[in-house]
């Protein structure tokens, strides 16, 4: 490749790297407000979530085609390429996130629509910050490209399971407590879910960045292994 | 490109659909061997679905090197790119369905442990087996290339949400009825949730067929567009 080339390749790569950190930005907000919907009952932000989520799958669907693009007019080699594919995975797992906050957002909705007068006080507020947390650290660590993070992310991503587990616990509780808790108790199980969910994809896309880095694929060998990469450097 | 290399990159494409459509095959295997571990509580068979899992993953990291090293290689112009990105993409969903079936098996294995005495009798047997056919139609449609089947699959979808939410109901009255039935209720309802899972995974791959057909991206357009998709031919 000649070195206008090279350049060129180097700013449309760097676009787009630009493009997901915003596309994470706004997922993570969306996660931020559908939490704020359910803890404050604010029946306008949860509608405001569910109609953003358009504007994710947008930008979804328009970096899916600029990876396209770029690949096509640039004919990237080795090192480049697994970048974008890394980019093309991260969007799916971004995308995914988004729909779990639409989730929260809407569950947020029923839970705070009158239908439902019992509801269980369980605490989320620790574990969807955590979380909230292990996706900004993906997100960082896929900015910088940064591959050491990732074995933190999937020690955190066992603290977010454990603690899914623990509410699950406390609902069954408070079910058997009183059967008119039951319909709310499995909304809440459910947003607990989602944020389960949203602590594999901050998972997922940190194995990218290792993808990305060291052209080693760390999806599917376990924490130990994973630790062993990053302590390889 | 000249016809020798057109024909070589014609063969290695076909190989990676040909791995798509195994990887496929054993992972609907997957589903099928969890759901038979569930109904007739055979604890070795749901073990091995468990451990079957690591090959379905093993697909798909083994499809995502086929992948880069063919577009590093052959260099693919906008067509055959589109049909790349397709299968990364399928690949992905694909080992997620994997995921589903997993732990479809897993709960299996709690439901028949003898932990649980009290286990609602819910008819599963008619969603799963719907959740099957649209993956095995959507694969169908990967391995003819044909995005007409997209909005037929997408009803189904639609129906599948419909009878998960009807078993949601009928294990809340379950649970209400008698609180023992509280655990097993919620093993049930998550087993519900991975085959509600397994048709969105389902459509997502068929929506990537007409993406890969048309060049024009259907996700996240609604049942009616894509009919209108399907229509104009």
């Amino acid at each position: 490749m000649n070195e206008h080339i090279a350049k060129q390749f180097d700013a449309d790569l760097e676009n787009i790297r630009s493009r997901v950190l915003q596309m994470g930005g706004l997922v993570e907000q969306q996660i931020v407000r559908a939490f704020a919907a359910l803890e404050t009952g604010d029946l306008m932000l949860a509608d405001e979530v569910v109609a953003t989520d358009h504007d994710v799958n947008r930008h979804e669907v328009e970096l899916d085609e600029a990876c396209a693009h770029l690949i096509a007019r640039r004919q990237p080699a080795a090192s480049d390429l697994r970048m974008i594919m890394a980019v093309i995975k991260t969007i799916t797992d971004l995308e995914r996130v988004g729909d779990e906050a639409k989730k929260i957002a809407k569950r947020a909705r029923t839970l705070h629509s009158g239908d439902m007068p019992f509801v269980p006080r369980v605490e989320l507020r620790h574990v969807s910050a955590t979380a909230v947390a292990m996706l900004r650290k993906a997100l960082d660590a896929f900015a910088r490209t940064d591959p050491t993070v990732s074995a933190q992310i999937a020690r955190q991503d066992k603290e977010v399971d454990a603690e899914f587990k623990s509410i699950m616990r406390q609902l069954i509780t408070f079910m058997m407590e009183d059967p008119r808790m039951i319909s709310s108790s499995l909304e809440v199980l459910f947003i607990a879910k989602a944020i389960e969910r949203i602590g594999d994809h901050a998972k997922n896309i940190s194995e990218y960045v290792v993808y990305m880095v060291k052209g080693r694929d760390v999806r599917h060998i376990g924490l130990e292994a994973i630790e062993r990469e990053a302590a390889e450097g």
